[in-house]
């Protein structure tokens, strides 16, 4: 039911027209390291190896937690940019944004009518999302939401849901809903399966968790002197010897497992090289891998930033691929309910 | 902020221009004389004194507090048999479901950020409606349907909603969402007003509340006959004085209340004029009347139930304008929250 990087590519590799990928982000700010390592290198292979990919753009999520929008308009745009910057195809790849997609959101109707409130209650990701808002009253949007991320897969026919391991309970209540859906109207909707992300968790560059609103994270846009300026704040210790040790040295296991990831080899590995190098050693070696692998993509985003009418069309054609999607698909759970009159 | 027939009737008068109503009914069978009483009468008034009627058939809210749509597709045919013979003109009215007009269903996405899970479970009439459903689990769309309804008078800027008792809490609601709206994001919304109804409640034939599902009331669609035999079975009780005492003689009290209302005059100067004609007499009289207000809309009826290109083109036109006010809302919301790109 739950798919690794590793055991998918084989079954990608044998037959990539049989998947179809539903993956997205919250606008509320650029992509970082963390997020291009941890899910946006992996959309962009598999689209590569010929998955028909969809990613999209939640606006309306960014006001589960909080009061207001934000700058949306600004950050989808960044988005946008980091998308195609990073090698997401909008040729092959179908980018949209929740509030241009009408038919989709409807199925949130239908399908709130197949879970129940304390099912809903007992979601452990809205749980501590709702712990992390400080007191702050849990939003209807917020408990349903992980109904709207079922009617995203579900509207599309994704298949294969790439996530973290915080996100299994949401593609566990898409399959809730698809099954009930079909036990009640007919075989409509197909259980995803859920892509577990095999890149280890980055931290940031103060051992925090990596954010986009901590400045802590080395965003995509960055340029390369505010990278390396990042990565030489980042907290390590005394000792010289660069070893991995995650327990006891969680700065310094941090930078490896960076440079590491963007590298393609591993922490251990990493640390033996630079033996004696100490900290500073490390900080040259991690900010070269890091500018390395972000630099074609930092190159891509430069030539894009300017072209805004591309950016808009991109989204438009998006939308408007979405939407036709999502009424083909509202259609026939409306024929199923026997709602067409 | 609650009007009452009685007081609206005035200000309808001096300006119906002003006021656009939101009301409707949820297709789970034909609609009995205690609707017609209580509220389709009332929106052929407000119609003909030149206010602009929209009546939404909540198909979705069937399945708020059940597993099955039923014969969703019947009863949406008999619900808009029952409206135009009722007197709604398609012409100036908006008939229209709420599965076929998505960019109002999306305004639920919003609004559901607007309002806390604790308040929505504080929602009298959605604990009343849990409660009646036996232990069955509080659905997703059950806890959510006042957010929905805030969506359907919202959309269409209706600021009259024509209401029983129970549903003022979903009025709050709608309010409450107009008005931390447009706090959050600019003057979008009008708050509505409540329409009271000023017409008793009237109880089914067996001294139970009138519902479609219990063989107690009165369909629109009945035959004459079979209105009298429905009537003739009433419970009444043995004292051949008719008075009208709903206390002491709830039976009695509720046929001369079903009489008056549709007579057009008060319970007790019936009870008066019928004396010690008994229960036999007065059931006489309640048929009579009955039948006599009913006689032209069955008539009509009748005439229509065969027209079903008709019945669709109404249903295809009020569906239509519908979903293009509800786009224009919609957009003008997206605008207001900066989604638009």
């Amino acid at each position: 039911m739950t798919l690794t990087t590793a055991t998918l590519d084989e079954r990608v590799a044998a037959d990539p027209a049989r998947f179809r990928v539903l993956t997205g982000d919250r606008p509320t700010g650029p992509l970082h390291l963390g997020h291009y390592l941890g899910t946006l290198a992996n959309r962009v292979r598999l689209q590569a190896a010929g998955v028909e990919v969809f990613i999209v753009i939640a606006d309306y999520q960014v006001i589960t937690d909080r009061d207001a929008a934000g700058d949306v308009r600004g950050n989808v745009r960044e988005l946008l940019l980091d998308y195609l910057a990073a090698g997401i195809d909008p040729r092959t790849a179908t980018i949209f944004t929740h509030s241009a997609v009408p038919a989709l959101n409807q199925l949130l109707l239908p399908f709130l009518s197949l879970v129940s409130v304390a099912e809903l209650q007992r979601n452990p990701t809205v749980k501590a999302e709702t712990a992390a808002t400080g007191g702050r009253a849990l939003s209807g949007l917020l408990l349903t939401y992980p109904v709207h991320q079922a009617a995203d897969i579900l509207f599309c026919g994704a298949n294969l849901v790439p996530v973290g391991r915080d996100q299994l309970p949401h593609v566990e209540t898409t399959r809730l809903i698809a099954r009930r859906f079909n036990e009640r109207y007919g075989p409509v909707f197909t259980e995803p399966e859920a892509l577990l992300s095999a890149v280890p968790l980055l931290l940031g560059t103060d051992g925090a968790k990596m954010s986009k609103s901590a400045g802590n994270a080395i965003a995509l846009r960055a340029g390369e002197d505010e990278t390396a300026r990042l990565i030489r704040s980042a907290k390590t210790d005394a000792d010289r010897h660069i070893t991995y040790d995650p327990i006891a040295r969680p700065g310094v296991a941090n930078l490896l497992s960076t440079g590491a990831a963007c590298l393609g080899r591993s922490p251990g590995s990493l640390a033996a090289e630079i033996g004696d190098g100490g900290a500073a050693a490390l900080k040259r070696v991690v900010t070269d891998a890091v500018n390395d692998t972000l630099r074609p993509l930092r190159e891509r985003r430069q030539r894009l930033a300017g072209a805004d009418d591309h950016l808009r069309e991109v989204l438009r054609a998006g939308n408007a691929r979405a939407e036709e999607i999502a009424e083909s698909t509202l259609r026939t759970v409306r024929e199923a309910m026997g709602m067409s009159y």
